[in-house]
């Protein structure tokens, strides 16, 4: 490439402007032409349109950690109910907030500045920390009784049917995750699933129960199989990324579309912080694929995201 | 305090959502009662806003890094012209790059994709990388020229009282850094002035300067030592941060209020990752202060902080 | 407590030095009394020598990632071997890298100054990208002719008894973790194992395979609720941390050591990077407990700790 | 590149073990064919070893933070004193705590576990925290002391040379930096003095002092200008970083070594975290490079550095 080519083709930076008038889809907007995570957001939102606008695209979004003591249960809900997700894959311990905030119980707001209130005295009070958000250990009761009571169909269906299952129980009010993914027939995939609350308590008072994981891990390698086009939305990580990750080696075209929302750093080689550009390898991503991943907690990026996807669906 | 007590005054999560009428205020409002960096972010906020209302606040305002290449001129400039900053303290490669921008020279995009383009043949083709931003070599010409041919009125000035006289020498009509501030009459400290690229033609064309930094520090500390209610407002750590925390020690009712803004962590002992409260200890924030800090890149947070300021301004 | 009482308990910090004579015992020792990440990493070596050293702890292994691919085989093996770790919780990630070289195949060395190599010439050539490392597509081969041929005891056995009998047909000869853990009787726990490529494999070449996950998570509780004592080192997060976590909710006296690498950061609220001082919240460390994060890349930190436990171990 | 050829140019990763003869220049020497920060932390003493055997190599040495309260003084010293930094950029914290430590205060151990604690009690007992390190505030009292009683030889001098003033004060027996830096005759550069304790004593004691740093500048770019053969060690960034960066845009060869230890992350922009590869595109490092960054605490990395090149040196 010659000298002049690369100037000229090289577009300036944006020294964009918040004005009177801004909202988000203009925000978004002028931040794509700009620079580090700003810009990295700017694309992801960009990205994620594209995905809804393609009618042929499978939405698959993983969604690590656990977001919803956080207060993120609507965010997650409506970008369900908006139909920007096709396949969830999430963790126990999502499912097992999402359920306990179902039935009516609440988690509370711990010590924000400082981050360590004392730990002695909260177990003392049986307050469980998570990072500054407190969930009650009496709510686990609220599980307990509500497991208990369950009358399961069948005790070898696919943790993904079971959950479907699970989610016709509840509210059809409430703005339970479980819930209208059964409503709107979304599959959800929890790859580890007895890796949370929910699961323990299940293990307690279903003592025949043999969730089969191994048809779940078929059936997802038979959506990847099928879908014409591809697009991939992790939060944070973990085992839901790289069930959907494995999962896209056996989709014909890869991945077309590729955000990712992490804090975590590719250099000690874990899957959660890996770049996207190393998936095209591996074949889970195409080597056209539009890929963003955006360094950032998801509680300040996520309802960007959803915010300008709200917006700017109305415009297109 | 008894199990009842810390139970009963821990108030609920929000489970927030974004409707068809969110705005900035409002989505900021509603994070509050969240957790995790969705909360820090909303609490960063309304600090911010009491600092502004607080007519005796001093708000300094601390600014790292080089966030002028990424499209952050204007944003910093309203900061200023809005009187959300009553000093600020950077480095010499904001200065650096704001006067490129102020003499006409534009930063270039780089691959955002990547992040990895060929760094030799970036070299070649004099093109400077930063991250996924390009500084042709030539705007150090057009510094090289601006700077040869100033005619600079006292060769020991303080640093800020020469970046005053720069300022004045810029075209009020752009959106410089430098200029605003001479024009509000915003005293500008850079404390590592001699580190950047600016600076080191100040010295190849100006040999008998010697700027004086002492001075600066000394009215630096005057600043804070009349301040009778001090903010601050770090964005990202480094010596800016440090310089003004150093003055802080001296304002007789330490900070009251106080934002940081980073991605870096306080584990391995640095300043830019110390966490605020630790400043408690050495009486640069004083015992009551209202403080937050959000873990995000600046360039998602800053823009956020702005827009919320700007809108909630008009609502006060 | 008194101005004097605090000064007076005080330690003074160690200006220690690394002189000819240096061993990995003494250099650990001269760090429990400097600060930051150093002193985390010598309080922690401590901390596993006392789990060593009480005959009755039961110590728990969270091994998140994959470490394999990166050439700690034989470290993991070693932990092992010396009788340092009783329960082992993993990903399918490393189980499955284990048994490719158990199998006789090799990961590759990538590019490590750039850490970027092509991916789309990498996925022509079919040569899998794990951050610099490479594994050839054709280990799956491998892993795939070895899976098919298995003749499984039992469609409906819990993971870790399916992967004891695996462990038993590997070469005794080999440095598999699978294997040493057969031979010498340590339980190894898969929560997410259908999210691996040995697992995909079995799940193509055995379809009435249902291993039993609710086992395995009622298994692993009654280890917890047998321990009298209980220690527990977490390298990475993930759901090995939260398995092990969940389990020590049951255990009599929660845990009494504690020791976790990661590079992950608390404030983001995720499990892999929350404090281990928020577990006391949770009942799953006791108030008492002896306990270190080492904020550092395990790939640094594992050696150290094994170097130092083998060296010491001779001193007991 | 052909199929054929990319696969035999691999290298087959190394899976190492610790034996009871391990020692440091061994377990190195076998993280070289490792992966992930292992391999880079390998790469790094291979090459620092390179910059001694190269007699013509000028060795920069850039230190950021304040390590000395973490009881690494005499780790640096020992550095300077084995000859392996020809010239020294660092903050003026380091050379505040070098400076109490030498007048005999002494650093105090924190409280390591928690990490917090109460910062209002510290306060009102004058102890400044560090992360988990005490610095007293009667410390700032003896340097106060000491340094009123300089008799400054010229006020006017760079502050390269006031810092050899100073070393020259200070007892020949202690472990000084500014001592043995004085003794060995190694240059110390401290771009943003004035940002600093001991700076703030100097200022308040001696009103007419204006160390000129633009003499600084120059005799830093001359020596790098001078430098046949040029090779760097970062410790953690920022201005230190810089300011050896911006003076190899003047040696006429670039940097032929880089070494690089941080915690910092590329993507948020900033020089810290920034790549060392990118530093080919300014001219800064030159286009054969040999370069290693490490993602680690560096008291973690940096006495492992030193124990291997104090045990490499008696093998060359």
């Amino acid at each position: 490439m010659s000298h002049k080519d690369l100037k000229d083709e090289l577009k300036e930076v944006n020294q964009f402007e918040i004005s009177d008038n801004t909202d988000i889809v203009e925000l978004i907007n002028s931040l794509k032409d700009t620079g580090f995570n700003a810009k990295r957001l700017a694309f992801a939102c960009e990205i994620y349109k594209e995905m809804i606008k393609n009618e042929d695209c499978i939405k698959f979004f993983g969604l690590a950690g656990a977001l919803i003591p956080a207060g993120f249960q609507k965010i997650i809900y409506d970008f369900i109910h908006e139909g920007f997700i096709d396949v969830l894959v999430t963790t126990g311990a999502n499912l097992t907030h999402d359920l306990a905030e179902a039935l009516g119980y609440r988690h509370l707001q711990g010590d924000f500045q400082v981050g360590d209130q004392d730990d002695k005295i909260l177990h003392r009070e049986e307050l469980n920390r998570i990072y500054d958000v407190i969930m009650p250990n009496k709510v686990y009761e609220g599980i307990e009784d509500f497991v208990s009571k369950l009358i399961i169909p069948d005790n070898q269906l696919p943790v993904s049917s079971f959950l479907k299952f699970l989610g016709s129980e509840l509210p059809k009010s409430s703005h339970s995750i479980l819930r209208v993914c059964y409503d709107r027939d979304i599959p959800i995939f929890c790859p580890a699933f007895t890796d949370c609350g929910l699961a323990m308590q299940l293990g307690f008072h279903h003592q025949n129960l043999n969730l089969n994981q191994f048809k779940d891990m078929l059936k997802m390698v038979n959506i990847a199989w099928d879908a014409k086009v591809a697009g991939i939305c992790i939060v944070g990580g973990g085992v839901p990324k790289n069930f959907i990750m494995q999962s896209l080696q056996f989709c014909p075209n890869s991945a077309t579309y590729a955000i990712q929302i992490t804090m975590d750093r590719p250099e000690p080689g874990g899957l959660s912080g890996a770049t996207l550009k190393e998936a095209i390898s591996w074949g889970k991503l195409n080597e056209s694929v539009k890929f963003s991943t955006i360094i950032s907690d998801a509680t300040i990026a996520l309802p960007l995201l959803l915010w300008f996807l709200k917006k700017t669906k109305k415009l297109i």
